[in-house]
Parts: structure tokens; C-alpha cells; sequence
């Protein structure tokens, strides 16, 4: 096949997002810059203007590139065929295993990228906070679908309001997620799942 | 009274430790230089290396500040006179007030400065991310104190582990924190310390 330049662009651009990913995850935000970026990607750095605008633009599409490969990712664990229950399970079940394989291959944990850019960029970079909240959103939104299943099926009380028990959720497990990498330790994330699933089950329907 | 060499020194030092805090969290670890230190603390440059040997030094000690501040702050929620219920309820009510009144003088949410380290800073730093660890060690054994009070009580299940839950609880507020650092708005803390707090107490003692 011979590569057109549609081709060599489209390389272009997801090696510089590729690449953006993994820096900013292994370090932080404010640690890379466009320069060691282009680097990683084997693109010049002249180039890189003609992908992104700046390095926020491509930190901003990096971002929304992390989050469609972490729904794929996680999209099992919202099987609807599967019980409520395994569904939340499963989830933290995912972060447990993805993180424990990345502190295998890098020797660190590196938490949540979207947890690590709120708590690094939100104050310093407007556009990546509102970013995040809107990914922040769409994960509680994936959430709340088997907290509202298991109150359908009478096995959680009805009364819980499914959209803050999902924030709730979503915020044990970034927490976790953040103990887990100041720890160097992803053991921290199956007993924070453990008991969270524990309690919210023990809240059982009336 | 006369200032003594040990008073400036004192005060210098102080000053040097309370610019550090309030410009990290105002932004992140990198973001702030011993240039911008020294200026906001109104210190020369060159008597900086008189009290701290690096910036990693400074902020380990200014870690140790903030730390000895906050639980110096939140010590009347772990009162044992109170009952353990209202022990953790009063921990989300102090995070929910602390952060909005930064939000009202900054116009930021800048979210918890442990968890913002532990975010940002633990692949970059070591002694950082152990320093955190260690906060966050002592924190969760504060939680653990009404938990297991509960326990005794017989308000919560006895065979719930306490150090567990404490983890747990410590998780649940620190992704509270960063969600709301991200939103910025704070109205996520108090609604995830309900949830906590009901989900919990409902895992009565059989």
C-alpha cells in the first residue's frame, strides 16, 4: 500500500496523541512540553503546529482520545446482561487490573490520567478543567445505570438518589485510585472496591 | 522588643513555608519556583539556601505544616465526646466549608493540597509521594477511630475492618475533593459525604 499524505497525517497526529497520553501520564501536565512530545512521536517539531495549535489543544483532544479507549475498555463492565452488582465489581475489578499492569511495566502507578490533570491543571488551565468535569460526568453517568438496575430489581433501596450514589462511587474510586499512586500500591483499589459495594449492598431495599 | 537573629530566622522561615503552601496549592508543585517562593514570601533569593537546601526540601516541610494545620483544624471533628456518626459527618461539613471559603477569596475549588501532590508529584518525587503517604496514613487512622467507635457501639456491623472502611471514607472525600476541584463547586462534598455517611450507618450491626 502506498501511504498517502491523508495516511502520514493521520500517523502524524495519533503518535503526537499517543505519545501526549503516555508522557502526561508517567509525569504530569506541566512536566512535558511540545519538545519532548515530538520527541517521544519521532515528529519534527516543525510540524507540530500544523497538527495543533498549541500544546492545550493537543492535551484537550489527548483527553477525549484516553476517555473513547477507557469506555471501549470498560464498556464489559457495563454489560447490561450482567447482575448490577458484578457491574460495579467489574469496574473497580478493571482499574485494579489496568493500573497493577502498568506499575509491572513502568514500576510506578500512575493513578487516573483525568484525576491527575483535575487535580494538577484545573486551577491553571480552564479549557482542561471543564474537559475533565465533562468526562467526570459521563463516568458517573455510566454509574448511575446499575445503581438505577438495582433499584429496579428491589436490590438496593429505592429512595437512594442514583445520580449522587454514582458521584459517590466515582469519587471512591479516583480516591482510591490516588491513595493507590502515592502508595506505589494498586492493593489499595480491590479494598476500597470490596467495601464500597459491601456497604451500598448492605443498603439493601426496605 | 528588639528582634533577635533567631526571631528574623524564625520568621523568614515561616514565611518561606506559608508562601510555599499557599502558592503550590494555588497552582501545582511545578508551577512554582524558589523565584516565585522568595518573591511572594518577600525573601532574598540568596538566603533561601540558608534555611532549605532545595525546593524538594522546602515543600517536604511545608507538607509537615500544612498537615500539622489541618488536624489542628479538624481535631474537634474527631472529638470522642461527639458520637461517631456525627465524627464523620463533621469531616465532609469542615472540607465543604474550608474549600468554599478558598473558593470565595480565590474563586477557585484548589481541592485537597495532599491529594493534589499525590496526583501531580508521586512518579516525579519520591520523597514527596512517601511524605504523602504517610499523611494519608495518619489521616485514614483518624477515620478509623469513630468507625471502630461505631463498632463498639454497636451502631455498625462488627465485622466490618475498620482500617478498610477508614481507606475507604479517606477515598470517598479525596475524590470528592478532586470532583470538585474539577467542577469547582464545592456542593459535591457535602453530597458525597451523605451518601457516605447513609450508606455506612445503614450496614447496622445485625
Amino acid at each position: 500500500m502506498v501511504a498517502t499524505r491523508e495516511h502520514v497525517e493521520a500517523d502524524t497526529r495519533t503518535r503526537l496523541l499517543a505519545s501526549t497520553a503516555t508522557l502526561i501520564h508517567a509525569g504530569s501536565y506541566q512536566a512535558v512540553g511540545v519538545r519532548a512530545i515530538c520527541e517521544h512521536a519521532g515528529v519534527q517539531r516543525g510540524s507540530f503546529y500544523h497538527f495543533f495549535a498549541s500544546k492545550q489543544a493537543l492535551v484537550l483532544d489527548t483527553i477525549d482520545e484516553m476517555w473513547k479507549a477507557y469506555v471501549d475498555e470498560v464498556g464489559s463492565c457495563f454489560d447490561s446482561s450482567l447482575p448490577p452488582r458484578e457491574r460495579i465489581e467489574a469496574l473497580f475489578d478493571h482499574a485494579y487490573r489496568t493500573h497493577s499492569e502498568i506499575r509491572e511495566q513502568t514500576g510506578h502507578v500512575l493513578g487516573s490520567p483525568f484525576c491527575n490533570l483535575a487535580a494538577e491543571a484545573s486551577t491553571l488551565d480552564e479549557p482542561i478543567r471543564d474537559r475533565v468535569l465533562g468526562i467526570f460526568d459521563e463516568w458517573a453517568t455510566l454509574i448511575e445505570e446499575p445503581i438505577s438496575a438495582a433499584q429496579v430489581a428491589g436490590e438496593l433501596d429505592p429512595t437512594i438518589s442514583a445520580e449522587d450514589m454514582s458521584w459517590t462511587l466515582l469519587s471512591a474510586l479516583l480516591g482510591a485510585l490516588v491513595v493507590a499512586k502515592a502508595a506505589n500500591d494498586t492493593t489499595f483499589i480491590p479494598v476500597v472496591g470490596r467495601e464500597v459495594v459491601a456497604t451500598l449492598w448492605a443498603r439493601a431495599a426496605a
